[in-house]
């Protein structure tokens, strides 16, 4: 079982900021570009890694925007100039993914392209590549097919997939047919799905040949699919792409993958989930990246930042340290302090969800230098 | 009654860091040379000022560390050479005023004294003159005298002082003698001392004739009263001051004048006191430096620095601002944020006494640089 998938290709689209992980992430520094877990290494990097064994270094793409091919590049030494698709701005994730999609399968027919986001946490490789083994066999079968993580607690942080029933395709003992998806619950109603068994949390992965995921778009988004068309068509040709990228990219509707391709697929009958069984985390605020990196240990202060000189007697919460300024808590609890050179966030747990908010606000009060 | 007082002289005693107020407060920035009212004026300029119209400007003595002479001079330029006393080293507030008491009183054997701490706040300067002008009549008759503050609520935050019976003094209507010194109270206690209205607060401030200062020192502190006559001796001789200094300065004992020579006098039925109706703060930690700058409002943010640039929904606390970062506060209250270039306090007002415990512990831990 072990070693590259035949006709398996790696799409990670590297886009989203991450504004929930303000002053962190920023515009030029966005969260797939952090060390967020205290590995040495950026997000982007672990999940280049990650994917590596399942196909090899030469069949991993990374989608991104041209502001940060730089940092890509270093993060990555080892990728093709082939695999980097340069974004001129940003057009949602169907457009990125799509593309590659488009250009990949003008490449190579056959090619089954798996996309996986450059921010998320995974734990427990084995686990994974397992996941995304089942995930390529059903593909082969034609299915859109993503892999939905069997939730260890009754989150409402994330959207969930039910699970309809299994299906019979070897190489996939665990993959099913998806009945539907559903936005973030409340409390109540995450534990009735986390005691069905029957949920799953939408981690955003999705698996698929690449002319199945195309029709799909061809089926629900026209414009967008005859535009990505346009751009495969020039892009391996060095004179005519700049051009038609110009023309035609700005113009691609912005929509998510999930709701271009992965909702309609699954109303379709053509959508499958095959079950993950390793950790997993999209770090979506500061109260996650806290647990994250909690150790395990629910009274416990996390600290991220080589340099980090802490003072402290909080018994939870987090520090993001990026100056070498010394740092003093004194008698707060669930606190979140992230020390930048030019701003300072100083929040609760409780209140993560709403650092968004102080973007939007510092937007509107002139103050994007410091986002 | 206007226009200087006959025989008065001021001394300001300006040693102390103020190390609850860390990390604002520092050994080269001391907290009276720090504006924390948002006057636009340090401390000690403010104290100055507030006396120059009870002295003139020719009879303000300020005894201070060698290090902070430029800083003085640049604060107060209008000092004389011959009212800066400088300290190789911290003696405490005996050593202090007694130096100056004992210089004074050589050079103008009937000089009254008052000692007004460098670091205070007050504000309603016409009835802080009225109690000086009252005190220094009382001091005239050969009484140690104190100002006690009018406690405007049952504080546990500051010592108190007892009243006897009044006085009957030409030019002091509401003096009276002293009973006792009392220390921080408990509420419940505190809550007593201020239905009794013969309770005022201890704002250090002491006014006597030199001469009696001395005898009480020469009594109570025989050893400091000896080396403080040997530095007087010498002190207005150029060639010999250095040499006495050097001498007998670092081994005077370190005792403040409350032990020294208050409590005493007290017991002996030789202190008085006048009661202050002027609004007083100590501004001991950053609680009290919140309440002091929330502009008598509750429900109000503190804010100090004048390029602070605040995103917050914080209903109560302070921000002390000393760069020029953006400081965002989602979801904190009563919140205690103090931000300089070298080193950040979190806190809350509800822990702000313990301060001072992170300055001895990162004398502890080697980080003396911050401090």
């Amino acid at each position: 079982m072990a070693g590259p998938i035949e006709d398996f290709y790696a799409v990670i689209p590297a886009g989203g900021i991450g504004s929930r992980l303000w002053p962190l992430s920023r515009a030029d520094a966005p969260k797939f570009l952090h060390d967020l877990t205290g590995s040495g290494h950026t997000l982007l990097h672990d999940t280049w890694h990650r994917l590596e064994p399942l196909t090899g270094r030469d069949r991993i793409a990374v989608v991104t925007g041209r502001a940060h091919r730089a940092a890509v590049e270093k993060e990555l030494p080892g990728i093709l100039d082939k695999n980097l698709f340069l974004e001129s701005e940003p057009r949602d994730s169907t457009a990125a993914i799509g593309l590659a999609a488009a250009v990949l399968s003008r490449r190579e027919p056959d090619v089954i392209i798996g996309s996986f986001a450059a921010d998320h946490v995974i734990r427990v490789p084995h686990l994974f590549e397992w996941a995304v083994r089942q995930a390529v066999e059903v593909a082969r079968e034609g299915f859109v097919c993503t892999i939905g993580i069997q939730p260890s607690e009754p989150s409402i942080s994330f959207g969930y997939i039910k699970k309809k029933r299994q299906l019979v395709i070897e190489g996939a003992p665990e993959a099913a047919l998806v009945e539907s998806f559903v936005e973030k619950p409340d409390l109540e109603t995450a534990k009735e799905y986390f005691a069905s068994r029957d949920h799953l949390w939408n981690a955003g992965m999705f698996i698929s040949r690449a002319d199945v995921l195309l029709g799909e778009i061809a089926d629900n988004q026209p414009a967008l699919y005859a535009g990505l068309m346009d751009l495969a068509e020039a892009w391996d040709d060095r004179d005519a792409r700049g051009p038609v990228v110009d023309r035609v990219w700005p113009t691609l509707p912005k929509i998510a993958i999930d709701y271009a391709v992965a909702e309609p697929a699954a109303e379709k009958g053509r959508l499958a989930v095959v079950p993950g069984h390793f950790d997993w985390d999209d770090v979506g605020d500061f109260a996650s990246l806290a647990k994250l990196n909690s150790k395990g240990r629910k009274n416990d202060l996390a600290v991220l930042g080589k340099n980090a000189r802490i003072l402290s007697d909080a018994a939870s919460g987090i520090v993001v340290s990026q100056t070498s300024r010394v740092i003093s808590l004194i008698g707060v609890n669930d606190i979140v302090v992230v020390d930048t050179e030019d701003a300072l966030l100083v929040t609760t747990s409780e209140h993560a969800q709403r650092v968004k908010g102080v973007v939007d606000a510092l937007k509107l009060n002139g103050r994007g230098d410091v986002l």
